[in-house]
């Protein structure tokens, strides 16, 4: 096999390029690409809108040996692989914070973990390792060990969750329990009386915080009838739950369900058909997240809308303000997710409550 | 705001009960961890499974003291955050790789890029930085400057394209071509005389590939009409192109269509009901890739199928073995896409070709 002969780099924008672009000194362009306090917001934009513009990105060696790494965020994720893939939230959610990091020059260190302690472990190590400048924690539980082991480590972190969760950290969270009972007022308003909701994993907080939401909501609004069902979040699991709901006989099936994210109900959809049920006119179906899945379906699926990547890039930018040492306890909500009707909810068949059986 | 009292970190397991548990010595654990050569795989296979089941893994501050990080690979992908987020395939592709490297205690070092020239100073600042122990090279174009630039660093990579795009580096591909062909075979052995193909993004080798095969294999086997669209893969993209297609009137208008993915063969689906044409009787719709949304359309969607998954976990393991020396310029084709068969293909209706009109 023959070797191509070597091309030579190209000549290399300089730092000073960059500066003058944006019309700040050299010391603001290496301020901004640190992530050190004392620019505005406004500067700093200008100074990596001009450093794209220019194709200019800083020298990362120099960068790592004047000590700890500030180019790389860590963001471990404790699903299985085969679910990971299968999710689209994580993948817009990493778009997301992606879209962030690649205009400051900036990688995501990625890794699946199997549980709780390994990313204890494993944030220690990337900490003490000088391997990333800080992390994006994710998928908080209750008792969470990973709040108490960054204290102790005094590792920049933002917490994506609930600041009930997430114990003081720097947290960005959208308002899980009113999405939740606004879901389901919705569905009582159209005049469903028989209302389930298909969750996610039982074990995080955030769908702890949904299931308690929904249990007090459907106790008011949902007088003949309230079902939850825990999932891993995978279309297969929706799809079981789905059936299982829709398999009791007419006054002991659900007329509406709302799904914890939208490829559950897709396979909800799917499975309302295979039994025969019209969708919305047997049963309303609501989804979450809302990605362009929803668009695609017949007929189109309602959903519970949440812009996943502007949530990523919040958290990214977020977590940048931690690691300068801003804002460093705060907690920042995220506009809640809101009710974007489509073509899979409506009133529902006349109720028999009450009336003789034809 | 109090902070809680530091809790002590818990006793760590030590490569001795590695090493006893997996029957091998200290020293083989290590070679494991830093994928050294010399040891067979059914022994590394043996130690990372007493690691993963002891909770063990490495220390990364003592792997990184030793110059290059081993625990790191990098992936740079050229795509629009907005898109990425919402193509099935990547995200199940880097779920697949991360089911590897989460095994061997490693992470992935993500980054999107907005072309291949920043990836070329990426790669070259990841390797020079010590940052990378290898990476990852996707979405090959014709006159790749990647290949001339890792080759000039020495930098152990995988690519991830066919040989003919590839340059000598050590590759895993899938035949695009046979497939390709192998879709066509099928539609016309079902009737079908006018095809058409929404394909990927023109500028991607792989497009190409399978851009070339379309038009020969429809020369020979789509006599009454053949058309073929560029897309950027997404849904929307999808939609339109499908638009455009059952636009045209009775007999200009293809009975059958290949899309270069599944999302956008769902939105495909989407159209041809707002259109009122009934999938399969009067357009069949063939997926690729085949992620789990195949299975929940209405009706469901045959698909080229693919294990996208498992061509990650390849990929990752071809990785490893050159970042070991080994197999340094190999070409590994994974298994050829297969036809899955499911609801949404069937033979055309009768062919009013020659036919006096009704």
């Amino acid at each position: 096999m023959t070797t191509p002969p070597p091309t030579p780099p190209a000549p290399r924008v300089t730092i000073k390029e960059v500066a003058a672009r944006a019309g700040v000194s050299k010391g603001a362009v290496s301020l901004a690409f640190n992530h050190k306090p004392g620019l505005s917001e406004a500067t700093r934009d200008r100074i990596f809108a001009a450093a794209r513009e220019l194709g200019w990105a800083p020298n990362l060696t120099a960068r790592s040996l004047a000590g700890r790494r500030v180019d790389v965020v860590g963001l471990a994720i404790c699903r299985p692989a085969k679910l990971l893939g299968l999710e689209p939230f994580y993948m817009e959610f990493i778009a997301g914070v992606e879209s962030v990091l690649t205009e400051r020059s900036c990688s995501l260190l990625l890794r699946l973990v199997r549980n709780l302690e390994e990313e204890v472990g494993l944030q220690d190590a990337w900490w003490r390792g000088k391997q990333v400048s800080g992390s994006i924690l994710v998928d908080f539980h209750a008792d969470d060990p990973r709040t108490a082991a960054v204290r102790r480590l005094g590792m920049p972190v933002v917490a994506v969750g609930h600041p009930s969760l997430t114990g003081g950290l720097t947290s960005v969270w959208t308002d899980d329990a009113t999405a939740v009972t606004e879901a389901v007022r919705y569905l009582a308003a159209l005049g469903h009386r028989r209302i389930a909701r298909v969750g996610g994993a039982a074990a995080l907080g955030h769908t702890s915080i949904r299931t308690a939401a929904f249990d007090e909501a459907a106790r008011a609004l949902a007088p003949d009838g309230a079902w939850q069902v825990s999932t891993d979040f995978s279309g297969e699991a929706g799809a079981r739950a789905t059936r299982s709901l829709l398999s009791a006989s007419g006054g002991d099936r659900p007329t509406a369900i709302v799904y914890d994210n939208d490829i559950m109900a897709v396979a909800g959809l799917s499975v309302a058909a295979e039994m025969g049920l019209s969708v919305p006119e047997d049963v309303s179906l609501l989804a979450w997240d809302d990605s362009q899945l929803c668009r695609l379906t017949r007929p189109t699926l309602s959903a519970m809308s949440h812009d996943v990547h502007g949530f990523g890039a919040e958290v990214a930018r977020t977590l940048f303000g931690v690691i300068r040492g801003e804002g460093s306890a705060g907690s920042h909500p995220v506009p809640t997710p809101v009710l974007t009707p489509r073509g899979s909810t409506a009133p529902p068949r006349v109720s028999r409550t009450g009336v003789r059986s034809p």
